[in-house]
């Protein structure tokens, strides 16, 4: 039978916020030994990242490298965008989330995540003003 | 046990279309409780994403960012590709397709998907002709 | 119960490199009937797709693409790059797996993969030299 828990990120702009304690407190409550973690971000301008975390100019640079391919709505080279209803962070928001991930499925052996030595799970927020993101864990056996 | 299903969703163009409500209606006839749905689509120039479906305006955006960063086989930014068996929107369907997502994984808490509240699911068409898309469904408690 | 191996994919320079026998091997080992085969890349400068194994120049002209969108960082255009620590395929490396997918999710029907006819497991290698890469497969019933 599969556990599901809702975690909350708060975020105050754009940038990676890392989760992984999170998730490993949630297995560690949930107890199912060897399965797997569904991971699921509950909206659509923020999105999910397995990535580095040891260098944290890692995720800095994952985040300006964004902010170039997708520049902000009142960028000239971004005329085109019509979804402009909560200002120039918004359209880019779901473009950058549409190119990353919404969820994350991480095998689980004896109560822990089959993650790689420098792999952790974060939360990446593409708006600049400050949001509490849900993000809903899944343990299955 | 898992259950699954494959739905076909019609496309005539490039684009997103919601099959959502095809998601659910699967899950009422699963009946898992709480467990997981995972999505597959069965084609390398169509992909999935999780995206808002409340203001139109995004998906197509979405569809014009995408035609953008990865124009037509026959753009001249484009010529060094190889592969164009089948028309200018054959390869750049196939690079659109890795840059989003084949697979979604989707918790399910009493027989519904947890997604948020303005997230619907969509397959991603990439190719200009018609094409009747295959989606699995899986169900597993 | 689920079922967990690690395969070690050898990648020797930038591309796309096929797992799906592996995969399949696996799951006639794992003999879990219909579920769900979950696959996790245990780095973060390598990622994973799901892409046509039919004419060898789309994997190529894939790699092309991903080339060109992210240059290795002594390309000027990626002067902003700080993480550097390992050559000007480091940072990269990063950025294209971000753009890709780490984990994937595949339904399975009495024992075999659901993949469309002309679709194939791969990992996609960013770094020049060669490595030994571990995939994590996981069976669930």
């Amino acid at each position: 039978m599969a556990i599901i828990e809702t975690v909350i990120v708060p975020t105050h702009g754009q940038g990676l916020y890392e989760f992984t304690d999170e998730a490993k407190d949630f297995l560690a409550r949930a107890d199912i030994g060897t399965g797997l973690l569904t991971v699921l971000v509950r909206h659509t301008s923020a999105s999910l990242l397995v990535q580095e975390n040891a260098d944290p100019d890692v995720v800095r640079d994952l985040n300006a490298f964004f902010a170039r391919l997708v520049p902000p709505a009142n960028d000239p080279s971004m005329a085109y965008l019509v979804h402009r209803l909560e200002g120039p962070d918004d359209m880019p928001a779901h473009i950058k989330s549409a190119l990353t991930q919404v969820s994350l499925s991480i095998p689980v052996l004896d109560g822990r995540m089959m993650l790689g030595r420098w792999q952790g799970l974060y939360l990446f927020e593409h708006r600049d003003r400050p949001h509490r993101r849900e993000i809903v864990l899944c343990a299955s056996a």
